[in-house]
C-alpha cells in the first residue's frame, strides 16, 4: 500500500531533517509570541468555562506552561459537548481582550474527548483541592494545576542538572540498578527473582536456591550508584548518574520512598573536604537560581510563599564539624545519642544557623561506610558530610573516599567486593563524591511537606497499585 | 574549628557563584585552546611511555577526550615510577614540537598511583585488545581507548536525546521501575521481594505471600514505561522518558540484555501512523548526525568502518505493510510464521532495502499487545510499527493506542488496569508512541557487534558480579 520501491523513487534530500513540527501551536510559544491577528490552532484541556449570553469563555491548557489560553466562543458554533475537562481542539484568530489579554476568537471548535464530571471525575474547576486529595488519583493528578506545576519543575531540574555537569566536563554514565552487592551495608534492601517457575526450572543449577539462580548470585535493587562510579571515575575523571535507587524501608514518612531518584557524582582528583563542598555549594545555589528562573510561575503555583527566591543562594552555607553540633545540640537539650543526628535535631541546626544550609563534617568512623576516608589528624573521624538544608534536614551525603589499599582491604566488608579494592591498585588517584536525594530536593526547592508529590509514581510501603 | 558564625560573618555576595573549576585543565580544553607558552598542569593516566636518552616521552590521557597530550621530560626528573598505566600530575609550559604538533615540557612531574603491570595489570600499551578480553575486567575497562570512546558516545547520545525532546517541546518524565502490572504480557519479568527477613515478618499479614507483603500486591520491575506515560500525556501533552527496563529472559545472544535502557515517547494528539513515523525518522536522523558531529574521533577509535556517516541519513526511510515484508521474505524462501519476523528475516529486509531501515506497519492483531489501535480499514491488523535497522533488526517498536473505551475495555487483560481505561472516560485524546532500545541504537551507531560493550555494567544471566 504504501510501500515504496527504493531503487527507484530514492531522491537525495541533502541533510536536511523533516519537518515534524506539530501543525498545532503549543500554548506556551503562543502566549510567548502574542501574534495578534494570526490564525492559530490549539489542542488541550478546558479548565475554566463561562456561559454568557452571547458568548462562551473558556480556559484552555494543554501543560505547556501553568498558563492558560482565553478563547472567546461566538453564539453560532456548537458548544454542547463543551465541559470543565474536555479535550479540545480550536482554531481561531488571536486577538487582544478589552483588558489588553491576549485571546482567541474561535472559528471552529471541535470536543474531541468530553468529561462528565459527575461520571466520578474527582476534579473541579476553580478549586484549590488539597494534596492528599489529588494524590489519591494518580492516573489522573497531572491534570492539576497543582502537580503539573511540580512536573515541570521536575523536568526543569533534571535539565539544569545536565547543563551544571555537562558545563562542567562531567561524563553521565548509567550505573546499573541490578547489583550484587549492597554498597551501603544498610540491609534494607530488595532482592530479585525471575517471575516464571518456568525460567527458574530450566536454569535450576545444583546448590541454588531461588534468588540466585538468575545471576548465579543473590542479586539486589541498588541503594547507590557509587561504587560503579568509583571504578569509571578512575578510568575517565570526574563523573556523574541520576538514576532510580531503592529502599525496602518499612516507613511512612512525610520524607521517606521505597523508590527514588539519586543525584551522585565522583570527582576525580579531590583530596580535600573543602574541594567537594565547594562543587556542592556551587551546584546547589546554580539548580535554585536556575529553577526559579525557568519556572518561576509554577512554583508560584505550588507555595506562594517558597516560590521567592532563599536569602541563603547569596551566602556562604555554614561548616561545623559533627562535635561542634553535638555541643550546639546540647545546649539546646537535644542530646545526640549514638545513632548520629536524627529529624528533630537536623532541623535544629538548620534554625541555630539563620535557615542557611549547613554542612555537618568530620563523623565518627562507626556511624558511617567503610569506604570513607580517616581524617589525618584524627583516626577516630572519617572525612564525610552531611549537608542540612530547610524542610527535609539532610539532602547531601559525601565523602572523601579512603584511597590507601591496606586501610580499604582492612575494611572491605566482603571478598565480593575485591573488584572495588582492586582499583586503589593501578594508577589509583584521590576521589571524593556526594549523594543528593532528588526528591528531598524538589521538596527544598518548591516548598513540598510530602515527598509523594515529587514525582509523578510514588511507591511506599502498601502501595504500588499501578 | 572551621565553623564560621553565620549571625556575624555574613558577607552578601551578590548572585555570584562559587569558582569550583579545577585547578588543573582537562585535556580536551588544553587541545583545543592549544596556547602556546602558557604554564598548565594537567592530571590523567600514561597510555605510552618512551625512553631515549636525554629525554622521557609519555602520553597522557584524562578520559575527557580520545586525544592524547604529548608529554616531555628533561633528563633532571625524576621518572622512576613513570610507566605504562600510572596516574600523574605534571606541571609545564605548553609548547609545539619540531614536527608541530601541541606538547608539554614539564617542570614537575608526580607520580600519584603507580602501575605494577606484571602485578595482574590486564592490558597493555600500543595494543588493541579484542572486546571479549576487555570485558572480562568490567571494573578497570574504562581505562581502554574502545570503551572509553563507547562511554563518551553514550554521554553525547543521551545528551541530544534531551535536547531533541526539549527542543519540540516534550515533558521528561520518571516513570516507574516497580510495578504491579506487566505492561506487555511478556511473562518474563522480574519480581521483588525485601531481602530482610524481620522486615517481612513485621509486615507480614494473613492471607498474603512474601511477594505482596511489602507493596500488598505482587510486584515487578517494568518492562515499560508506556502506560505510566499515556497518564501523564493526557493532562500534559508530549512526555517522553529515558530509563532502565527489565528482561528475565535465559537469552546469551549479543543482542539481549536483562537490564537495558529504553527511550519511550507518547505523542498527545497523534492519529496516524504517518505522524508517528515522521517522529521517528526525523528523531533518529538527528540523533545520527548529531552523535557524528560530537564524537567523530571516538566514533573512529571504535570502528574506522563504521566511522563514515550511513547514507540513510539523506534518504526517506522505506515502509512497508507486514503482508508484503512476508510476500518478499517468502519469495527469497524465508517463510514467516505466525510468531512473527525473526532476526534472520528482519536482517533480510532491511538488505532488501539496500540497508535503508524500513518501517513495517499494519501487524496482525494477535501478534501485538492489547493496547494497539485497530486498523480502521483491517479489524484483524493493529497500527502497530516496528523499525528495523542494520546490525540489530528491529531498534524501534511502536503503535496508535487504541482509544475507543469500549474497544479497549474489551480487550484489558486484568482488572488491575482499570486506571489506564479510566484515561480515555474523562477528556480523552488520541496517542500514539514509540520505544527505542538505546544499547541496540548505540550498537548501530558505533557499529559495535555485542550488546554487552555499550553500558559500563552489562547484566545478563550468569553475570552480576559487581
Amino acid at each position: 500500500m504504501i510501500y515504496k520501491n527504493v531503487f527507484t523513487s530514492q531522491i537525495r534530500r541533502g541533510i536536511k531533517l523533516k519537518q515534524t513540527l506539530k501543525n498545532y501551536s503549543v500554548i506556551a510559544s503562543v502566549l510567548e509570541k502574542a501574534n495578534i491577528g494570526e490564525v492559530t490552532e490549539v489542542k488541550g484541556w478546558v479548565k475554566n468555562l463561562r456561559k454568557q449570553k452571547d458568548l462562551t469563555f473558556i480556559d484552555v491548557n494543554d501543560g505547556s506552561t501553568s498558563q492558560k489560553l482565553q478563547i472567546v466562543i461566538p453564539k453560532n458554533l456548537n458548544t454542547n459537548d463543551l465541559t470543565y475537562g474536555s479535550s479540545v481542539l480550536i482554531t481561531g484568530k488571536l486577538s487582544k481582550s478589552p483588558k489588553g489579554q491576549l485571546e482567541l476568537v474561535a472559528e471552529h471548535v471541535n470536543v474531541m474527548g468530553t468529561c462528565v464530571v459527575s461520571d466520578g471525575y474527582p476534579f473541579n474547576p476553580r478549586t484549590a483541592h488539597p494534596p492528599e486529595y489529588i494524590r489519591q488519583f494518580l492516573h489522573l493528578r497531572s491534570r492539576t494545576n497543582y502537580f503539573s506545576a511540580i512536573l515541570r519543575v521536575r523536568n526543569s531540574l533534571t535539565r539544569h542538572i545536565h547543563n551544571y555537569f555537562e558545563s562542567k566536563n562531567y561524563l553521565h554514565v548509567h550505573t546499573p540498578i541490578l547489583t550484587s552487592n549492597d554498597c551501603e551495608g544498610a540491609g534494607e534492601v530488595f532482592k530479585i527473582q525471575p517471575d516464571n517457575e518456568i525460567t527458574v526450572k530450566a536454569m535450576m543449577q545444583e546448590g541454588r536456591d531461588k534468588d540466585s539462580v538468575y545471576f548465579g548470585t543473590k542479586t539486589f535493587l541498588t541503594v547507590s550508584g557509587q561504587l560503579h562510579q568509583e571504578a569509571i571515575c578512575r578510568g575517565m575523571g570526574n563523573v556523574y548518574t541520576l538514576g532510580p535507587t531503592f529502599r525496602a524501608e518499612n516507613s511512612r514518612s512525610r520524607l521517606h520512598l521505597s523508590e527514588f531518584y539519586m543525584l551522585e557524582a565522583e570527582i576525580a582528583f579531590c583530596d580535600t573536604l573543602q574541594n567537594l563542598q565547594n562543587v556542592i555549594e556551587d551546584m546547589l545555589k546554580y539548580l535554585f537560581i536556575k529553577t526559579h528562573e525557568s519556572n518561576a510561575n509554577d512554583l508560584h503555583i505550588i507555595d506562594k510563599e517558597k516560590s521567592v527566591l532563599p536569602l541563603w543562594v547569596n551566602k556562604e552555607f555554614v561548616t561545623m564539624t559533627y562535635n561542634e553540633a553535638k555541643g550546639i545540640l546540647g545546649k539546646r537539650g537535644l542530646d545526640m545519642t549514638d545513632e548520629g543526628i536524627n529529624k528533630e535535631q537536623e532541623l535544629a541546626l538548620v534554625e541555630y544557623c539563620n535557615g542557611i544550609p549547613v554542612f555537618v563534617i568530620k563523623w565518627p568512623k562507626e556511624q558511617k561506610s567503610f569506604y570513607m576516608k580517616e581524617c589525618q589528624d584524627d583516626n577516630t573521624k572519617v572525612d564525610a558530610l552531611d549537608l542540612l538544608a530547610p524542610i527535609t534536614g539532610e539532602v547531601v551525603g559525601g565523602s572523601l573516599r579512603e584511597n590507601s589499599y591496606d586501610k580499604l582491604k582492612a575494611k572491605l566488608p566482603s571478598d565480593r567486593l575485591n573488584w572495588y579494592l582492586e582499583l586503589r591498585k593501578f594508577g589509583n588517584i584521590p576521589t571524593g563524591g556526594f549523594g543528593l536525594g532528588l526528591e528531598r530536593f524538589l521538596q527544598v526547592i518548591c516548598g513540598v511537606s510530602n515527598i509523594k508529590d515529587t514525582l509523578p509514581f510514588p511507591r511506599w510501603p502498601h502501595n504500588c497499585d499501578m
